[in-house]
């Protein structure tokens, strides 16, 4: 098997084109909204006593300017983007390995969240039997969500540890072929057709110009890296966000550091991306020409951003959706880029919503 | 002035037609969503065991097809189908008795809800001056968000007599212009244009099918009697929605008892419809040519309806919004109307969501 560094180099906008010809009819193609609300709110100067308490008190405010454009994939099937992956997975599996083999075996992988639900709705529509192996302690909407599917769900013990045994155990009498949720070359590609949609959407919407940035959320990586690939040759600058909180943000430590962070272990409310970057994606948000930066941001910024995301805009979202906007709205250092590379035209700026799946005793949980 | 009969005679769909010219330049053409996971939940029987202690106990579930469209005026300016009403009354005025009287004059109401913002940001559009008498005991953020339009807020009691009473006050030292919130032939008009729009992104959508049935909440009335005025010349069937806590259903009521209920006081939580329904729009809803039937649904069903438009949908949505589509889940009178009447091909209903304008709190306390 090629090594990663192989691999990655492998990583092109045609391979996420042909990811997104195979994997197409189905997916949804997730609109791509504006909001002039939140357009004015991330233009305004934060104020100097709000700066009290951060990294950046005592700054002059930056004074950038934003035209976002919001990319629902909260609205992509299973209620997040990973929907494309597991679709462009699973359908290469079968182009690979003949769709009877792919039939007598079925697939396999670990999840307690969005990308479990993802694979059941996958192996459900392609006929394949699928077996899911959740925590236990996985909340009943989300086990119920994946059998819903016709997936079996297994449960295991809640460490990466007793998991991956399970999964052994499992395969062991079923033959079962993993998928893994992101550390995955087809995976990476199914997420990347994400950028490709939203720039597609961009131009029928603003004519001509070209996309100056987009960013999305880091948990593992397959997003951020399956867009950074996409937009490899082209001029839109791509970022990441990830929650600060007990170290979730282990990609920005890690290219402070200059070596990849393999473990993490946070309850961040992001809870999408508690997970370590995997190593394939590493190779590709690592490389400085592919994506230009990655913030983080607090637990507080968080919900701030989640609340003006429902309150205003009207879109449900599940806390982990809203790092990228956060960033743009409270990260003084990004904000000062923008005000200084996009200077008075400002920039136009996608953001990747990555889902919705969360629930109405969780926001109670959150804000109440 | 005419009478409420001879003013109901000039609410005709090209009523309806000039409104929508006058007001196309000021409000969003909201969007007309569909999602198949709510038409599959609303297509399957109800549980005999659910029906147990409702007034359906011990009957056969009905088996309706249901095909939703749902057309969210949550994403209307200032988050509700009241902007149109508001420009529209607004326009009208300025068109009736000049610019120059109009912005020397300035308009005044009184709300603490979604009108009051929305003919505060109607005024500050067409530079009118306007003073919105507000109950001092009104949330915060209704406050903010009608300030934030420019408005000058006066607070009242909350009794409709101290209200009154205040509006009378400011009037005799401004002069300013009664508008009212739905007991209005402008008003009825203007919100009677989300039919005109909706019938035409479903012919978009749908190509020539006609669309069976439309259902709107009942507040005042102002939203059900325009899309009923719009609709009076054709086959679509217009149904009403009200909550039935502590009463709020006095349009229901008033029809079996052949009778317009007058007064009403109630704490639903659907808190756009704890007024009565006005005089002239009770003269169109009460007539069974134009609204074939008013049904009422618990504060548990508008719940469990919210959750599943917010959790499944990922659309935002106040309490108010959701009645007409928990009359559809669970209203079992309704249901198998729709089995009787729609057959195996089933309706191709349209759902009205009339507004978004809640927040994370006010989620806290009715799901935590």
């Amino acid at each position: 098997m090629a090594s990663p560094a192989e691999q990655a180099q492998s990583l092109t906008p045609s391979a996420v084109q042909a990811a997104y010809t195979l994997i197409q009819p189905y997916v949804h193609r997730t609109p791509l909204l504006t909001c002039k609300t939140l357009d004015t709110i991330a233009s305004t100067p934060q104020t100097p006593e709000s700066l009290v308490g951060t990294p950046f008190e005592g700054q002059t405010p930056a004074q950038p300017k934003f035209r976002f454009f919001f990319k629902c994939e909260n609205l992509q099937r299973i209620g997040a983007f990973k929907a494309r992956g597991a679709f462009h997975a699973l359908l290469r599996l079968i182009e690979e390995r003949g769709e009877e083999e792919v039939k007598r075996r079925g697939v396999i992988t670990h999840s307690s969240g969005n990308h479990a639900q993802a694979l059941a709705l996958a192996a459900s529509t392609l006929h394949v039997p699928a077996y899911i192996v959740m925590p236990s302690i996985s909340t009943s909407s989300k086990i119920a969500g994946t059998r819903s599917h016709g997936a079996e769900v297994i449960f295991s013990g809640s460490t990466s540890v007793e998991r991956e045994a399970m999964v052994e155990e499992i395969q062991a009498k079923t033959n079962a072929i993993l998928v893994p949720p992101y550390d995955d070359f087809n995976i990476i590609c199914g997420q990347g057709t994400t950028a490709l949609e939203l720039e597609a959407q961009y131009a029928e919407q603003a004519g001509s110009k070209t996309l100056d940035a987009v960013i999305t959320p880091i948990g593992g990586g397959g997003l951020n890296a399956g867009v950074a690939t996409y937009f490899s040759d082209k001029k839109t600058k791509v970022f990441g966000a990830e929650p600060s909180f007990e170290g979730a943000d282990d990609c920005r430590r890690g290219l402070l550091a200059g070596k990849r962070v393999e473990a993490v272990s946070t309850l961040t409310i992001g809870d999408g991306l508690r997970t370590p970057v995997g190593v394939l994606n590493w190779e590709v948000i690592s490389n400085k020409k592919k994506v230009e930066g990655v913030y983080a941001v607090t637990e507080e910024q968080i919900k701030a951003t989640m609340r003006l995301v429902l309150e205003r805009m009207k879109v449900f979202v599940e806390p982990s959706a809203v790092v990228g906007l956060a960033v743009c709205l409270f990260d003084e250092d990004f904000r000062r880029l923008v005000e200084r590379e996009g200077g008075d035209q400002g920039w136009d700026m996608a953001i990747v919503f990555s889902g919705g799946n969360t629930t109405v005793e969780a926001i109670s949980k959150l804000f109440g």
